[in-house]
């Protein structure tokens, strides 16, 4: 094996899974073998995150393809990189699979992990394999940003800016957990969200003055920015960018639409403050250079906590907690 | 909360969990809160290894206590950057936890993980918590190194040279696996590995060609070394410092001790090639600044694989694999 295929590794069928995972992957691999990862000194400061995805309670391998697993909690995980403004290097998999899973699994999960890192311009770093009784994917990301984004820096004044659509993970979920197979749309929002990488670093060199990315829903992950920042945030649920494939599933559900959407998580969008000077001419602008939309809806004041306005009434809003 | 103890988190039971650890760190946390961590800058090339520990793979509940499973993932993960000859900067911890654990173990075990991160010189950066049906710990840890160590630079001529004594933590996990607690000495090397950070840093420094760390045993990790650095290496079991709680248990299994040292898992000792100008006095004050012995067990030589003897013997030694 050539050192750009990953170093010579020993004998045994967890180095038979690596190399197969190394010849998988192609160029979308750094050079793995060695226990370390080394990456190179570069401009800007270091950014890491790191995101657990479990087996029957991020994911179902009755659900998604071991391709759509990989892309997933890779994609979820770079989210985390997008809302910090950073540009992406790579990633670290830690890959769990359990002892039944057919042969090729781990390495078509690894598959979808590379599609990812390469979609967003990185590479998988390396990684760590082990037996488990259920399907367990740790992904640590690493990148790089001039000037990391946190949520902790909103001001009142400031204005609140979401991408994308919101709703469409939960109502590919709520098919899923009533029998029904979800419709293309709402499989696609689940299955394959797109990390806001781009977005993320335009939003951060436009003047952005704090970031969170949607994982928690909008219902939880507002109240984190507002209590990181000691602000309170007013939202108007009217104006929220509900995906299309909400609509139908709401309604079955009894639900107002943009409630399902704001309770729905890991839609993977990111909600950024921006100051006033920030102008829907300069969204326009950074929609069209990006291709993701952007949605005005509420405004940061002083205070504390979130407040959830739909047509003039207060609505309290959930957010998605794994521990509930 | 002020930004030394984590930035303010939003509400909800695993924001709770998340608060309860950050008061338990102490200053042993960095500043945990954002979903990425921001790592400044610094002198030397930055070294990542992410490691996944899973529940009845590589530890069981009614062996360990929570902080000694934090401590063991940890130390284990930290074991990789010292082969490195990296200094520690932090770890990234994901866990993943079953609801029927008790309500504290989450908190103990991060408290395992804060012990193990706090003596070598480094801190909880950040993670993710998430449910699970059994525990998985995933530990990323971050380093630099003005020169980072590979398993692939040994040369011919270069001499094998491996730190502390070898078995011990396969010597508790015999007597556990024979229903026997494990004598204190053997359970302190199983519960307890120290990763050699210091030691790892002082051997770059002295002209190391490659180093790895004995986490799948000799018989196995030689082999990368071997293969990685596309050479032969001749191991003298005779000269292996065994670990002295491994004697009684090797007879008990009619195994001579070197065989089982040589054959045990997850020591995390390291193995380190350095050319012959390596000299047994320059070895002599290394083990006595860093209080870790350094014992000559071979050599290099042209071709590739490893030639364990014993006696002159020629054994076969196989290496642990999780696959197996």
């Amino acid at each position: 094996m050539t050192p750009a295929s990953g170093s010579a590794l020993g004998e045994g069928a967890e180095f038979d899974r690596i190399r197969e995972i190394v010849k998988l992957l192609g160029n979308r691999a750094g050079s793995i073998g060695d226990d370390c990862v080394v990456v190179p000194d570069g401009s800007g400061t270091l950014v890491l995150s790191s995101d657990l995805s479990v087996e029957r309670i991020h994911f179902r391998t009755d659900w998604l393809t071991w391709r759509e697993i990989g892309w997933r909690a890779t994609a979820g995980a770079l989210s985390d990189l997008a809302a910090a403004g950073a540009a992406a290097t790579g990633v670290l998999v830690s890959l769990g699979s359990p002892p039944e899973a057919p042969g090729e699994s781990a390495v078509e999960v690894m598959g979808g992990v590379g599609d990812a890192i390469a979609a967003v311009g990185g590479v998988v770093l390396g990684g760590d394999l082990s037996r488990a009784t259920e399907w367990v994917i740790n992904v640590t990301v690493a990148g790089r940003a001039a000037r990391p984004m946190m949520r902790s820096g909103a001001h009142p004044g400031d204005q609140l800016w979401v991408s994308g659509q919101l709703g469409g993970a939960r109502a590919a979920l709520s098919s899923w957990l009533a029998g029904v197979e979800p419709s293309a749309g709402a499989r696609q929002a689940f299955t394959h969200p797109l990390p806001r990488i781009a977005l993320g670093r335009r939003l951060a060199a436009g003047g952005a003055t704090a970031m969170i990315d949607l994982s928690d829903g909008l219902g939880g992950d507002a109240g984190h920015l507002a209590a990181a920042s000691g602000c309170r945030l007013e939202v108007d649920l009217a104006s929220l960018p509900v995906h299309a494939e909400v609509a139908a599933q709401a309604e079955r559900e009894g639900i107002a639409p943009p409630i399902f959407a704001g309770q729905g998580g890991e839609d993977y969008e990111l909600l950024a403050a921006l100051p006033p000077s920030f102008s829907d001419q300069a969204a326009g602008r950074l929609a069209q250079d990006t291709g993701v939309a952007l949605t005005r809806i509420g405004r940061v004041v002083a205070g504390h906590g979130v407040s959830f306005r739909l047509h003039g009434e207060e609505v309290p809003l959930r957010g998605y907690d794994h521990f509930a």
